[in-house]
């Protein structure tokens, strides 16, 4: 798995544990639902900005959402 | 300070700690020295691909990367 599609499988599982929909999180993170969708596709090479509003919409902080074992050597 | 500007900080404070050049470091991530430069000042909205790349190369990984009070909300 690549770090894009870790990231998008990450947002996906988080996503889903707060039973929120992908326009629910496009709305609050202020990113293209498209966009989202994309993303937790691992298609896409996200920025460091956009990757914080979404980890943000969330609620979670940079350090929380990487402090998982598919992030780790 | 916003994420682009921590993320440069963090990098340039690793890369000092590790008593190498922006030159070896360019070298090692195979990312252009000027391009990491401009990382460290904050001034590149960086993609996930080109983080993970750096942090690989300064002999982390994202975890423990984004494991400091910086990133924390």
């Amino acid at each position: 798995m690549n770090i894009k599609e870790k990231f998008g499988l990450k947002v996906k599982s988080l996503r889903e544990e707060k039973g929120i929909s992908i326009e629910h999180l496009a709305n609050i993170s202020n990113v293209d639902r498209n966009y989202i969708s994309d993303i937790e596709k691992g298609k896409r090479n996200v920025s460091i900005e956009i990757m914080e509003k979404i980890i943000i919409a969330l609620d979670f902080d940079l350090t929380t959402f990487f402090n998982d074992k598919i992030f780790k050597k």
